[in-house]
C-alpha cells in the first residue's frame, strides 16, 4: 500500500499562489502595523466548500464598513478558495482569508486610496465531521468582553479574544463566553446559544455587540424547519446556568454542545439532543452540494 | 558643494538589520493575524533619542500586560534603537518598535511558550523642531471612542484610532479627540490637555481607559517646574470648548496647540502662550542630553 505525499503547503498572497515559506508580507502592512483588515473563516467537508457565498457577503460588508475595496466578487473569491483548497489537498478542514489596507508608510489616516489591499488566502487540515468535542461537550468559562463597540465588523484587532481563548485554555476548557452588563455577547470565535427550560433556542439579536455568526444563521433556519422555536433576546450568565441545554456553533466547530459554564454543570452535564439534532442536520446539509446556502444580507 | 547620499533604509528584524525591502514577516505572525502584539514610538533629535528610557519601560508594561516576555533588556533596546537611527542617518524623526507573539499555526490561545517572539524596528524621518502646525495650531474633531477596555496597553489592535485619524484627515483637522460618556478619553495617537479659565492645566487621570503617556509624563514635570497648576480628571467637550487652551501631546507632535475644536475656535482661535511655554521647554530639555528622563513607574 502506498498513499501520496501530503503536496507542499501552498498559500494565496496577492494574486499568485506561493510556497507557505515564501507567504510574506512587508513590516510596513498596515495589517501587522494597525490591525487594518478584515478576516473571514470558511470550512471545507468532503473537499468543498461549506456556505461560502454567505461568508463571503459577510467579508463584502466588513470591508465596506471600514472603506477597504473588495478586490474580487464573490464568484471570483470563491473560484480561488476551491483553487486553493484544492492545490493544498484539502478534504476537510478550513480557507482562511485575509484583506487588508496595504502596504504603506506608517501613519494613522487611510493611505493613498490607490494603494493595494494584501490579499492572502491559507487553509488549515482539521477534522470536523468526526469530533472526540462534540460527542462529549465541552466546557466553557465567562470573562469580561474588553472588546471595541464594532464587533460586527469581522476584523483582525483579535488581541481581546486572544486574551479570552488563552484564558479558557489555561481553565482546560475550549471557549471563553464573553459577558457585558451580566448578559452574554458572544464566545471568543462563536455565536453563544441557550436551551429554555421550555425548549426554546435563544441567542443574542444581531447588533455592534456581535458579530452577525454565519453558522448562527444556518443553525437557525435549521431550527425553524425542525419546529423548534428561537427567541432572539439577550440572556444572562445565570440564565445559562439554569438552561437545559447550552450550545456554541462556529465555521469550524459547527455545533458544539456545552456541558459546564465555570465548573458548574449544564443541565444534566452531557450533551443534549438539541445540540445533537442541530449538529447532525447541519452536517447533513453540510454534505449534500448546494443545500447550505444561508442567506446573509 | 556635494551632499552624502542618503544611506538604503534599514530595518531591524528578529535581530538583524536587513534592507527595507527585505523586512518582510510570515502570514503566520500572530501581529498580522491577531493584532497580538504591542508597539512604541520614541522620538529623535539632534540624532539622539528622546526619553527613550521611559517608552521601554512602557513597552516593558505591555508586553507583561499581555504575557509576551521582552526580548531584550532597556539597556539593549536602547543600543539597539540608537544603532539603527545610526545606520538609517536620521537626525530628526522616529524609531518604530513592534514586538508580537510570534509565528505559529493559527489558533487564538498562546503558541507554545518557546515560541519567538517577533520584533520590528524602522525609523521615519520627520521634522519635529519645526513645524509649522505648532505655530499655527491646529484642529480637532471629536468622535466617539470606540475602543477596547484595556487602552493602557499599547496594542497593535489599532483599527478604532485609525478610522477615528482617518475622519479627523478627511474633516481637514489633525487629530480626532475620543469621547466617552461625554468625557474626553484622548486623541487619537496622543494626550488631551485643556487650560481651564483659572489657568489650570486639566489632563484625565491614568486608568484603563487611557494610555499612560511619556511625553504627558514629561508636559506635567514641565508644567510643574514652571508653577502651573496641573490637575488630573474628566473633561467634558464643553468644557474645552470653553477652554481658554487646549493642546495635545506626543512623542512626535511634542506639545501641539489646538485652535479649533469641531469647527469652534479655542479661546482666541490662536496658540496660546501655555502651550508655547511647554513646548519650548520641552524642546530645549530634549536637545540636553539626558535632561528629559520621565519616571514611568
Amino acid at each position: 500500500m502506498s498513499s501520496s505525499p501530503a503536496p507542499q503547503r501552498t498559500v494565496f498572497l496577492n494574486g499568485s499562489f506561493v510556497p507557505f515559506e515564501e507567504a510574506k508580507i512587508s513590516v510596513m502592512d498596515r495589517g501587522f502595523l494597525f490591525a487594518d483588515g478584515i478576516y473571514e473563516v470558511a470550512a471545507v467537508i468532503d473537499g468543498r466548500l461549506v456556505d461560502a457565498r454567505a461568508h463571503l457577503a459577510r467579508l463584502e460588508r466588513s470591508l465596506a464598513e471600514i472603506e477597504i475595496a473588495n478586490p474580487y466578487s464573490i464568484a471570483r473569491w470563491t473560484e480561488l478558495m476551491a483553487d486553493l483548497a484544492a492545490r493544498n489537498g484539502l478534504s476537510e478542514g478550513l480557507v482562511y482569508i485575509e484583506v487588508t489596507r496595504g502596504v504603506a508608510e506608517r501613519d494613522f489616516p487611510f493611505p493613498p486610496r490607490d494603494t493595494a489591499p494584501t490579499v492572502v488566502m491559507f487553509t488549515q487540515a482539521k477534522a470536523i465531521l468526526a469530533s472526540k468535542a462534540a460527542e462529549t461537550g465541552v466546557g466553557v468559562i465567562t470573562v469580561p468582553d474588553l472588546r471595541w463597540k464594532r464587533r460586527d465588523i469581522k476584523s483582525v484587532a483579535l488581541l481581546a479574544q486572544v486574551l479570552a481563548k488563552e484564558a479558557a485554555a489555561k481553565a482546560g476548557v475550549a471557549e471563553a463566553w464573553m459577558v457585558e452588563d451580566g448578559h452574554v455577547t458572544e464566545g471568543g470565535s462563536s455565536t453563544a446559544f441557550i436551551v429554555s427550560a421550555e425548549g426554546t433556542l435563544v441567542t443574542r439579536p444581531l447588533s455592534n455587540a456581535v458579530l452577525p455568526g454565519i453558522t448562527r444563521l444556518a443553525v437557525k433556519k435549521i431550527a425553524a424547519d425542525l419546529q423548534m422555536k428561537v427567541e432572539e433576546r439577550l440572556f444572562t450568565v445565570e440564565e445559562a446556568h439554569a438552561a437545559r441545554e447550552a450550545f456554541y456553533c462556529s465555521a469550524s466547530a459547527i455545533v458544539m454542545p456545552i456541558v459546564s459554564i465555570d465548573g458548574a454543570p449544564v443541565g444534566e452535564g452531557r450533551p443534549g439532543p438539541v445540540a445533537r439534532r442541530l449538529r447532525e442536520a447541519y452536517l447533513g446539509l453540510a454534505r449534500e452540494e448546494g443545500a447550505l446556502d444561508s442567506d446573509f444580507a
